[in-house]
């Protein structure tokens, strides 16, 4: 059976593994250095450790912002990240290179969509949201039926969302946009409003029925946008489990029965849903676009893809 | 060579055409009443002005909320609508039984940009935005090449965006939501704010700066959720010209120089620009509903879709 290889490149750390699904992943972790380096060791552990026969794809969830146009000359690239030495780095080139095999790429959110779509809570859908909140929060997902594109990628995180500063003082921790909703709901954005880190507020602190609300208005803006099946929401910040339902009840206050669609009027429980794989829904997207790249049903760097 | 109709079904007036595209197009409009009596004027309008052998489809851009989704079996309804006597109508499939063609049926402002990309500045593109601001604001468009529906279909109008109530005290007009985007910048809106109907408002009064900004946050969410290639708009609001300048440089302030992308860095006045169809684009939109329909090229009342 045939085996691909995914590569989770994180700002401050990479996820490597090899197998064909969730039962068989072997996975290595190492943190993030330069680019070369980095690279290197990835490439390195798809060397040593692929079975016989070796892959017959990879696939890479990259960090960003990223050229994921196949048409493209910059297609596979990191492009204009500050992380030092990473602009312009040609990610998917090297890794191609290397290993001589189709590698496909695309932003780090959009390939955990990928993986919750395929082993996870976004099966069988064609349109969907995946938003991570963390460090930093990043949104992607499927319309349909394929990953989010158009010009570039989707920076969901970004959006401008109401922000009463009668209530919240606190101006936003965005270096492009201040109170953007990154701004305001990022874990250090958490840390930066109460004077801890968010992990160690207590489940009953004000702090999440407000990290609720400024995370509901996203929702709502993305619901609205491109009107999604459902919602899936991962990231250190979402393992706060009583975030769920105060999301769910504030996206509802929101709507005010706008939207009539039983799936979120009637079952919204099962509408704003957590990531069904974790930590794992990156890398296991990574696999699965790692085989897509293999069948040439995705855009990557040495094949030609199919009429899809 | 085979002609369609089609028909932008408003709630205060139906546009009905018949024809293959902007240059041979027969149109007539009247107002809209009662959904039997409305319908059936429509009929009578293809069935005494058709040219012999009749049409081949038929396309229907309505106002909603309506169901567009072709496995449901309120597909070509009016569902919801507080429009008197309008509520669950099924106006699509009226229209097939009299006509026995193919009805392709989608919302006003999905099918106005399936206008726009058919014969307008949408050509080419295959993710894009297309907003009208009038008496309401109302979003469609496409995303990967189709036009973007998902659980129902987008609902663009009803933003949560930033409003400052120190500089502007206006609650906001939706009756859902008071101070959604809708609420804060349709053309009742301006006439609620300022006292007088926003036509009558000078093209340097400070309206248009404000109303440029609401917009702007609108744009602005849009974009970082779909990335889309272009941003099209139209409807009344819109032929005052002077808004788009004030919108595309509030945009580019928005964005803070976060998307790079050299359509938004360096190409706005070409990336947020006008219908090309102007108030033709959502019964062109419709004509171009009906040849897919007839060519199972988009879900039909009447006609098995195509595998697409």
């Amino acid at each position: 059976m045939a085996v691909y290889g995914g590569i989770e490149g994180g700002g401050t750390k990479f996820v490597c593994a090899i197998g064909s699904g969730p039962r068989d992943l072997q996975m290595t972790r190492f943190s993030t250095e330069g680019p070369e380096q980095t690279i290197a060791q990835a490439i390195g552990f798809f060397q040593s450790e692929a079975p016989k026969g070796g892959l017959a794809g990879v696939g890479i969830a990259s960090f960003g912002p990223i050229d994921p146009n196949p048409d493209s000359k910059q297609f596979g690239y990191v492009t204009t990240t500050p992380k030092p030495g990473w602009a312009h780095t040609d990610f998917a080139g090297l890794v191609h290179r290397a290993l001589g095999v189709p590698v496909g790429f695309d932003t780090d959110v959009n390939v955990a969509a990928l993986g919750e779509h395929r082993w996870g809570n976004a099966q069988g859908l064609d349109t969907f949201i995946y938003l991570t909140v963390g460090t930093g929060i990043g949104g992607g997902g499927m319309v349909n039926g394929r990953l989010i594109h158009g010009l570039m990628h989707p920076e969901m995180g970004h959006l401008r969302v109401p922000h009463d500063r009668a209530t919240d003082p606190f101006q936003g921790c965005c270096p492009y946009h201040g109170d953007c909703l990154e701004g305001l709901a990022c874990g250090p954005a958490l840390e930066a409003r109460w004077g801890q880190r968010a992990e160690t507020l207590s489940p009953d602190h004000p702090a999440w029925e407000l990290e609720a609300e400024y995370l509901a208005f996203g929702l709502v803006n993305y619901l609205l946008t491109v009107s999604p099946q459902r919602i899936i929401m991962g990231g250190g910040v979402m393992e706060q489990s009583q975030l769920f339902p105060l999301i769910r009840a504030r996206v509802q206050t929101l709507l005010n029965g706008y939207v009539q669609a039983e799936a979120v009027a009637g079952g919204i429980d099962s509408y704003i849903v957590p990531a069904a794989l974790g930590g794992r829904a990156g890398v296991l997207g990574a696999i699965a676009l790692g085989e897509m790249a293999a069948l040439g049903t995705a855009p990557a760097v040495g094949r030609q893809p199919l009429a899809i």
